[in-house]
């Protein structure tokens, strides 16, 4: 008896940061499971967001009749359901460091997030930011620099190999990339490792390719 | 060999809601601190906040020689280090419930957070607040009613037994008692059980007692 997929309701590949992080880790820790996409801010999400998430958000987990939400809850669901604990570090206090990085990326960063939004397609430009925006940056970098100083011999990610904290900030490195914002080596090194991973060239593929379009709903403005 | 106790950095117990959440899961599951206490926006908390927190922000947990931060990520670590998962229900299904509820708290609710900010000594007066804050309040109150309506024959907390997902939502209790919003049945249940809880007791005396001056630094405002 074959087990059926789980599905991941995620929005457009190019817009959504909090998409990116569990399918990411889904993808790069081999989990099989169904995508189904909706496209943000188009008549048809919200015909049928409320269905598939209680939050009427993106992402959503289906497994079974289980509906799991939130991109961090969906990553430590994934944790428990498939990866037996390796999505966080192995150690007692390298595992406390990547939930308070992944935990402080969860409910912070307010200027960064709006200021600099995700956008897979984008290239550097004049555009520039204000010193809120650029003081998250610093912490983020920071952060990074950090947690790669100690972890430096364990591998090239925030705590060694790559986990859950790593698809957290993901979507800042696109940020990061999309707006050229000026980094440090260790930071660079870090962005380089992330994106290549084979599942962030899949996912930045993808949105490149991605029409405005999705689900017969136009994008709006 | 005695082991030295971890010290949990805290804000003022009448304001600070992100503290109360590790607080109050240490307390009820017995686990022996150190308590630090600086008054949020004085020139004490912001000469002192630098050594004992990277984000500058309570609550930070300090055990042995490991910082961490973050009220989700300390109650994670609590969790790990002391409770032996305890923490969270024991059903996978209940556990992811439960670590979606706490993140959707985590995360979100931000009218709710703005508009009614706790404030452990407040009666319920004729401030009212706007139609986003209204949309937290009854998302809150769904979210409560499903979790406890599924949980109904295990405990009178969220997931059965008391847990991280109601230390997560503990101060959202005390801004609907101090603001007077309207509950029904299994609310209000739900409400009085968290009231009960020895360490809800003592949050709220200590915060009754608190001087506006702590650590020599004066209340702002």
């Amino acid at each position: 008896m074959s087990e059926a997929l789980a599905t991941l309701v995620i929005g457009n590949k190019n817009y959504s940061s909090w998409s990116l992080r569990p399918w990411l880790l889904m993808r790069e820790f081999g989990i099989a499971f169904r995508e189904e996409q909706l496209a943000l801010d188009t008549p048809g999400f919200a015909e049928r967001i409320g269905t598939l998430s209680p939050t009427r958000r993106v992402p959503a987990l289906h497994d079974g009749g289980l509906v799991v939400w939130d991109s961090l809850a969906i990553c430590e669901y994934v944790n428990d359901r498939w990866l037996h604990g390796r999505g966080w570090p192995e150690r007692v206090d390298s595992r406390a460091l990547a939930r308070s990085a992944a935990a402080e990326m969860h409910s912070g960063f307010a200027a960064l997030r709006s200021q600099l939004p995700m956008n897979s397609r984008r290239t550097p430009d004049s555009y520039r930011w204000d010193a809120a925006a650029q003081a998250d940056i610093d912490r983020v970098q920071q952060l990074w620099c950090e947690l790669r100083k100690r972890h430096a011999d364990e591998g090239e990610f925030l705590c060694g190999r790559f986990g859950i904290v790593d698809a957290m900030f993901a979507p800042v490195v696109i940020r990061f990339d999309g707006y050229g914002v000026q980094s440090d080596e260790t930071c660079m090194q870090y962005m380089q490792a992330i994106n290549a991973l084979p599942g962030m060239r899949e996912w930045r593929d993808a949105a490149t390719r991605e029409p405005e379009v999705i689900e017969g709903s136009e994008k709006r403005g």
